[in-house]
């Protein structure tokens, strides 16, 4: 009795450079990445804006992994493009440009299916347009946003007011600390819980995911890669890896909460072992298991005497 | 029937300032950090320089913890200086001084009950001194070593020589990726097993541990701590309570060798917690066992379907 997830977030044309290739004007955006890595899991609904020069080829690799694109807004305009650089130090992109497009006059409207979601994820867009969207959200069961130092600086009232209605925040480590103006991880997490998430995972890309909720602490560290060719979308890989999980499972329970965490650290390593969206098109569910079987692998360790 | 650890390192008088307070003139130095840890697991030998300036009151830490400080040599000039400090980001130690005194003419020479040492640990000196140290024992059955960036760069040649002979490394991730001139650090790994040791373990301070050796990669995250005083030492513990374990464990197994990488992170965690020495100080073998079950609590996670 697997749930459908919602995703609501972008969908852009990257163009990357990292030490090891260079991809143009190819398919990304945070509910790109999601979608890919939540469709190995359960049906995704994905509602987020395209431009005229979006062409219905365009969304192959979604349409190719069974997404349902009715959100799909095709609406005047360009596309969002993100034009960003990697550094031999992999963990952080530098923006070159971002071109705003059909994101600046974004005004979802959700389908009466959307609106019985059980499981929505607001990717990282505008707080104000993550709000909207949960209001035309009748009675949803699960609700996870992501966010980033951007909208912390620049729009931190409607930010506050999405997450108080959220149960869950996944965002990166630099910006937790951020949010909750606080160095110290663990008491970042604790503040940002008061402002409303239940659960807060933190996204610490080499260096792994840690969980904080009411049933404690969890991490789990990154898989060891030999070869990461491509950073981006790494966070929205973990997300859709998280999320669709969650509702597959439809427990809720502490445990898939966790195997949640270690879901979405599977899907992030294998998103970043090509560039784009390469390595997730052509993931199999056996890669999956075979994946997660690493990571218990990686990170048993026995009782001592 | 455990079998005793030998280390040979610094003995030092410390000044430190953290965002939370500052100690003057303290008791500190790899050795002493690593005595320390490794006491809760067995018996500890240690070998180390102090200046005239050195008062047998000094090592009163180590003589409560029950080290064997025959090795502790006391030589004309000043005892080994070393002033830091860290900012928020607790992650890196800015060294504000540092006055070798008798390191500078440090010429070790172990007894008879040394030179029969079956567990070695080569903290992070120069590794001349590693080596001297090493050629002096008659038949290890484990030796590990520590170094940094100074020796990294400044005695590359020696240090191969101490490398081509230790069965493990643990070292600070970016030491790691210095060291093999190589940034992925799947591949740094692989490099310096290359240079001699079959077990490399890669410390990253608040994002924990990776040990690469032949049964494949462990990882753990580090303790997620609310409050972290003084994470001077922090990886000389580590080196403590893994090789305390081994000695005591005696199997070198692969479930030995994780287990120890927990402990090491455990004694690590303990020692932050507090300033210099005062943590492990008051440190109980209950307190060791709670956290270790804290770690399986932090990082277990069940099978799928």
């Amino acid at each position: 009795m697997s749930s459908s997830v919602l995703v609501v977030g972008t969908v852009a044309f990257d163009t990357v450079r990292t030490p090891f290739g260079a991809e143009e004007e190819v398919l990304g955006g945070s509910a790109t990445y999601f979608s890919m890595a939540a469709s190995f899991f359960t049906q995704v609904r994905l509602v987020a804006p395209v431009g005229e020069d979006f062409r219905d080829s365009d969304a192959k690799p979604l349409r190719d992994r069974g997404v349902d694109l009715s959100g799909l807004m095709r609406i005047p305009g360009r596309t969002f493009r993100w034009e960003g650089e990697y550094g031999y130090d992999l963990n952080t992109a530098k923006t070159l440009r971002t071109e705003l497009g059909v994101l600046a006059t974004f005004d979802p409207r959700l389908t009466d299916a959307m609106r019985g979601a059980e499981f929505v994820f607001l990717a990282n867009v505008d707080p104000e347009i993550q709000t909207q969207v949960l209001e035309q959200v009748t009675r949803p069961r699960f609700v996870a946003c992501d966010t980033m130092n951007f909208w912390i600086e620049g729009k931190p009232e409607a930010l506050r007011r999405t997450l108080g209605k959220v149960d869950a925040l996944l965002i990166n480590d630099a910006e937790a600390r951020e949010l909750a103006g606080e160095p110290n991880l663990v008491r970042a997490a604790a503040a940002i819980r008061r402002m409303g998430p239940a659960t807060v995972v933190v996204k610490r890309g080499e260096y792994g995911a840690v969980m904080f909720s009411e049933s404690g602490v969890f991490g789990v560290p990154a898989y060891p890669l030999e070869s990461v060719l491509d950073p981006t979308g790494a966070g929205d890989s973990f997300a859709g890896g998280f999320m669709g999980h969650l509702a597959r499972d439809g427990r809720l329970s502490p445990e898939s909460f966790r195997q949640a965490v270690v879901l979405g650290s599977v899907m992030a390593s294998l998103n970043v072992e090509d560039f784009s969206l390469k390595r997730l098109a052509r993931t199999t569910d056996e890669e999956i298991r075979k994946r997660y079987r690493d990571f218990r692998d990686l990170t048993g360790f026995a009782e001592i005497a």
